[in-house]
């Protein structure tokens, strides 16, 4: 599959893309001609040319496409379910009843509706924490985009269930379940938090990760109660406890983060590992606390970006999450310059590709064909002045014209191309009210 | 000019909306046959219908439409020039130069541009502030909006140049200098602030507004060096010195009010005066501070909603707006209970009629008819629990599928009918690339 894209702005100059084989095989001037077929490529050509495809940038600006550091994807069936309401009684009352009644179909039916907004909000590529992980793959699969997928391990007092949790992530690190499509989907181990995964079975977590170079996926110190009780249980603090139990290494991808003190971002920074921040369900479920980005950085650390899931967010639009992101730390600070639009972009799309093991993130010959078409010539991002800064603070997923993943077409002009996309909001709906309805 | 609305939601219930000489006429069960015509309108029926219009509204959900609390909305021309900059910096770099070369032909251009971002987004009047009134007044007028265009007042130590802004104030109180259409649009008298305008200044204008029922829009309270100038200059806080000076009424319109204490808000709610936080501004310049949403309401006070300029925000989005403003509640005060997502709408609705004398602000029979529909068919806002989340938590101006102001029609289906939406953006970014050339 061959893909070029003729004159569209890349850091305000048009220049023209050309994709094979789901990368980047150069960057060409905007008026460069339709390049000839390469060996073996003759079957594809379309009028002579050697690409099967061609697509008009003229006046569209290109972009990597965005990678979403934290989510449940199918959580988007509770999109707006529940909200305004305080943490305990929201899950008490409105999503655990109804989680404990989804089927692997309904998660499956949910990732697809997750997947198609983050493709109409040109993000390619997601790192998932979430129950039925076949599903998840399933969708992932079909709907042409990346994602991390965790096995996901939670200790809910039930050691048998616990039990075979451990069986199926033990399968998985050794190879004896299939992980899916080596290309698209990657598999992390994901124990969900050190409060509610004990001590040993966190330390086995960490050697299984090590010996099979997985990366472990875990929530970290979301709310100050999690940091007081692991003081009160462990006497050290969460990163203190991960680090001790052998967590702490560049393969961490530890989300949240908001209640880190000094000591714990150094040890995050020395270790390379990545905090994921989530600056909207945060404040959303009003834990109180500001990620420490000005630091976390200062310390070394990779910082990405999330949305994580449509029930507390609620929707999985990066653009709206690299503004929010930039207007909380700015506040935090009382520093108009902390977080500029530029190292927003970056982090949904550069240091996530770094941090997630995507490959070079930015649009370059050699990179993963990873990218969006964002269209500017409306009236909420006119005129142009910059546009990056149109991008993070005036945009959001409307914006998008093209969304692109592994050089494949998934969006083009608001259309898209990969599902049917009526069918796949319709059978959503569809699940989440036949769930509801058995309460 | 007659409307007839087939079948929408309202509140969850499908309903038609007859619409006639600009106010909602009735509301009718969705299957209800159109209205034959009332008298003297023949003129305009439809294939003998009384109405001149039908629009289908099956699927779409009505809501009144957005009341933009404060705005400088020719600054759209500054979108993104020069972001992520320290305040004082910004304004003497970038702002201030460009602004000084406007003129009133630029301020038009830019008017019409920002007004035709906000018909996008749903909304269909703004509170305005700004220089070249007469500029904004023909753009309010042309684009078929509601605005309170004030007269704005700002002694920038040249004292002629004050005397004839207090000169044109008193012309425009006095019923000399025309305001314009009074079906849709207002006067205020602006003084821009407590540190920019004199004491006497300001008791004159409270005196004028008094005289003249006219509202008083006024930033007070954006930063805590506002009021710690004001506690050494005038031995108080700057709401009572607003007081003092006679200000402190129910027709000021007091926009920021970050850093207001108790006895600032007692004051202001027992004059049931108005409050506009703009959060998403205030959030990017890093004032440090967060409206004192809770306090305001316990005390009485009116608050209303407002995205500020185009050069702070960087959209006229009143559903993110709407979102922001419900996130930084729930953190500031630790519950995620506050500013639940019908206070949020109620705050760019029903609130602003009240405060800026726009009538009734729901959909009822008798009200204006100011409304928006919205079309939450696609998969960021499905599925669809509940029309008000989705509306404040997960929708942007994207999701808007019409727009209505006194019964016209100014987008419908995506397509903008009140002006050449092509020649707005061009002449707009025309002129103000034209006025950032010369610097």
């Amino acid at each position: 599959m061959s893909l070029f894209i003729r004159g569209a702005f890349i850091e305000g100059t048009p220049r023209s893309i050309l994709i094979r084989e789901g990368k980047i095989a150069a960057l060409l001037p905007s008026d460069a001609p339709l390049p000839g077929p390469e060996d073996g490529e003759g079957g594809e050509a379309e009028a002579g040319a050697g690409v099967a495809r061609v697509i008009d940038g003229a006046g569209l600006h290109a972009f990597p496409s965005f990678k979403n550091g934290h989510t449940h994807v199918a959580m988007v069936l509770f999109r707006g379910y529940g909200d305004d309401m305080p943490l305990m009684e929201w899950l008490q009352t409105r999503i655990w009843p109804a989680e404990g009644r989804l089927t692997e179909e309904d998660v499956y039916l949910g990732a697809r509706l997750g997947i198609l907004e983050m493709i109409r909000g040109g993000t390619t590529f997601f790192n998932e924490m979430y129950w039925h992980r076949p599903a998840i793959v399933r969708a992932v699969e079909e709907m042409g985009v990346r994602a991390l997928v965790g096995c996901t391990l939670i200790d809910l007092g039930d050691p048998k269930m616990l039990e075979s949790q451990q069986r199926e992530m033990l399968d998985l690190a050794e190879g004896r379940i299939p992980i899916g499509d080596p290309d698209r989907v990657g598999l992390a181990l994901a124990p969900h938090s050190i409060y509610t995964v004990p001590p040993d079975v966190l330390r086995w977590v960490g050697e299984l990760a090590g010996r099979h170079h997985l990366p472990v996926h875990i929530h970290l110190s979301e709310t100050q109660e999690e940091v007081d009780r692991c003081l009160e249980a462990h006497g050290c603090r969460p990163t203190v406890l991960l680090d001790r139990l052998g967590l702490v290494n560049s393969r961490l991808l530890a989300v949240h983060g908001q209640f880190l003190d000094e000591a714990e971002l150094a040890l995050l920074g020395e270790a390379k590992a990545t905090l994921v921040t989530n600056p909207t369900a945060n404040l959303k479920l009003a834990t109180g606390g500001i990620f420490p980005y000005r630091a976390a950085r200062e310390a070394g650390v990779r910082v990405c970006l999330g949305t994580d899931g449509a029930a507390s967010n609620n929707n999985l639009d990066l653009l709206e999450e690299m503004k929010i992101a930039a207007l909380v730390q700015k506040h935090r600070e009382k520093d108009a310059t902390v977080l500029p639009a530029r190292e927003a972009l970056a982090m949904a799309t550069t240091t996530a590709s770094e941090a997630f093991g995507l490959g070079r993130g930015g649009l370059e010959a050699g990179a993963p064909a990873d990218l969006v078409l964002m269209d500017f010539s409306g009236p909420s991002t006119q005129p142009l002045h910059d546009p990056v800064s149109t991008l993070v603070y005036a945009a959001n997923a409307s914006h998008v014209h093209t969304t692109i993943c592994a050089g494949r077409v998934l969006m083009h002009d608001g259309r898209v191309e990969i599902c049917d996309e009526a069918e796949v909001i319709g059978s959503a709906s569809e699940a989440i009210h036949r769930v509801l309805e058995g309460l």
